[in-house]
């Protein structure tokens, strides 16, 4: 099997997974409780579809490092749908606290059915991560599910940490390199982290292959968040399909900007005097281009990707589904083969 | 020992395991982050002290049922945390879906940092809550740690549930007392029932004295709960501390006030026209007596406090705990012995 073949196989298990979890809701009374959530994950409601669901790189992650040691991927269903409802958990939570009012081209939660609802959507998605991993019993001893819920306990954990930093941030002129990692850590990373972790735990993994594996998706994650970052400042607005420089105006704090900020130069400065608009990022842009933080930002997402390819060998994955696992990080990091 | 003793030597157990639990999140950068938890948790900020922790019921309730079939109650401190994190995590989430400005006297947690934070909050108890549970892995096989995990979770999954009816209910005027008890079940019931479940299980009691201890709980937490809404609409000012009638202001679905909507009289009536002021509380909580409402939900209450004691015989706890746990359910349903 090619990597096309694994996940034209493995998303409909993942759809048909995350349908049978989230379907403890869907009871007399609780029905329009359920409906939010599959409308939130993109099986229900308008713009339903492809679009609408993401594209489950978590749960493929899932499943791919599980087969990478020659475990049957099935076993692995609930772990996969489990970091799917964390990562929407977030989503969800994240809309309400960004005040954001769409997502994946739709409407989110919160604008269709008001916070206080979304609040408790979003805590439902979450308790439901924790109930599918659980459901590992049926396929692997209870040692295992332990160890498995742990790390995904844990990886929650790290998300609010990460949300804290990010929100902590917003009125913070102060803030330089050092600020980025544990952010981005947490709010990214982290769970791309233990998608690799656990499928290596439940496909068999030695520790240190495990280990391994969790640094690999650890710096995955981080080459990724920061490609998009740099994307989001010098993008083409042709390729990328969202506004060019739209993150500086949104004042996001993305390592490039970071990176100017700690220089206290020009950019530094006229960030720090407010919001700004769109027709100053092209020059703002290059001055912070000028200043050194796109050259930084790229340095830095080539050694996030060095390490990561490095870890993934260490990992020593077996056989088509570890080829695959090589091309799909390839190709989230835009690197030709 | 008695209930006092146990009490007496329980309590500072349970708050040096859950300041361990929190403890996770009291590092360099997170540290203004752990302290949200533990203002809400009672151990910071103003107003500290035992009226800001809360009374500790859950808990107690867990180490009493471990303790009633003669185990070492010390060795159920996580899971007592755990149902105490959860509960807590709940309020967070209500106080921000309800707009709630003060809880146990100080400031909600939102009102001090905004409502985002304190989504962030309510999700961080909630992890450190399932973390917590795990940590049975210390003293208990795993099997066990998994069935408590799952007790916890199916739980939480009704504490949402629960709050999802409550909401919805708030612009209905077609409801009946049909519509309490799934409500009550979830938000009230279903975690007092886990943590006799949970205590039974890990006390070593066999499945049919978890089950009784289960419905010992549901039966209990229901019983309390009808008291409660009973207070709150005839309930004596000088005695319960809180407003009187206050309930009916606030247009809470109590099940004296859903017995009076499915009677469709004069008071059903006069709610559906809209908010009621205080200076018609007294003669609507008259009219709603005259109705039935009151000897109606008296009788509930008396139901499910005969219940509950029913379960608790036949759960067959054993010792001074086991008596520590009559005595406690008398208290808090206000019976003499």
């Amino acid at each position: 099997m090619n990597l096309k073949e694994y996940i034209e196989s493995m998303l409909p298990a993942i759809e048909t997974e995350l349908q049978n979890q989230v379907a403890r809701l869907n009871t007399e009374r609780t029905a329009p409780f359920y409906e939010m959530l599959a409308y939130h994950l993109g099986w229900m409601g308008e713009g339903v579809g492809k679009e609408a669901t993401g594209k489950r790189i978590r749960p493929l992650m899932v499943l791919l490092a599980a087969a990478s040691y020659d475990a049957n991927w099935r076993s692995a269903l609930p772990a996969a749908a489990a970091v799917e409802l964390a990562h929407n958990f977030s989503l969800v939570h994240d809309d309400v606290q960004d005040n954001s009012e769409r997502r994946r081209g739709r409407l989110t939660v919160w604008k269709k059915w008001g916070a206080p609802m979304a609040i408790n959507v979003g805590d439902a998605l979450f308790v439901i991560a924790h109930q599918a991993i659980l459901d590992l019993t049926k396929t692997h001893p209870a040692p295992t599910v332990v160890r498995a819920a742990s790390i995904l306990q844990d990886t929650c954990l790290d998300l609010t940490r990460g949300q804290f930093l990010d929100m902590s941030y917003e009125k913070r002129t102060d803030l330089t390199i050092e600020d980025y990692f544990p952010m981005v850590g947490g709010k990214t990373s982290a769970l791309i982290a233990a998608c690799m972790r656990i499928g290596a735990l439940l496909g068999g993994a030695s520790e240190a292959e495990q280990e391994a594996y969790r640094q690999f998706g650890y710096h995955l994650g981080l080459a990724f968040q920061i490609q998009d970052d740099i994307l989001g400042v010098w993008g083409d607005e042709s390729l990328t399909g969202k506004s060019a420089a739209s993150d500086l105006v949104e004042g996001k704090k993305s390592l490039p900007a970071l990176y100017g900020l700690g220089k206290q130069g020009k950019f530094a400065e006229r960030w720090k005097q407010g919001s700004i608009a769109k027709n100053e990022v092209k020059s703002i842009a290059a001055q912070l281009e000028n200043e050194g933080g796109k050259s930084y930002a790229e340095e830095a997402a080539t050694q996030a990707t060095e390490k990561a390819l490095e870890y993934l060998r260490q990992a020593n994955p077996r056989g088509a589904a570890g080829e695959s696992m090589l091309v799909l990080a390839n190709a989230l990091l835009n690197r030709k083969q």
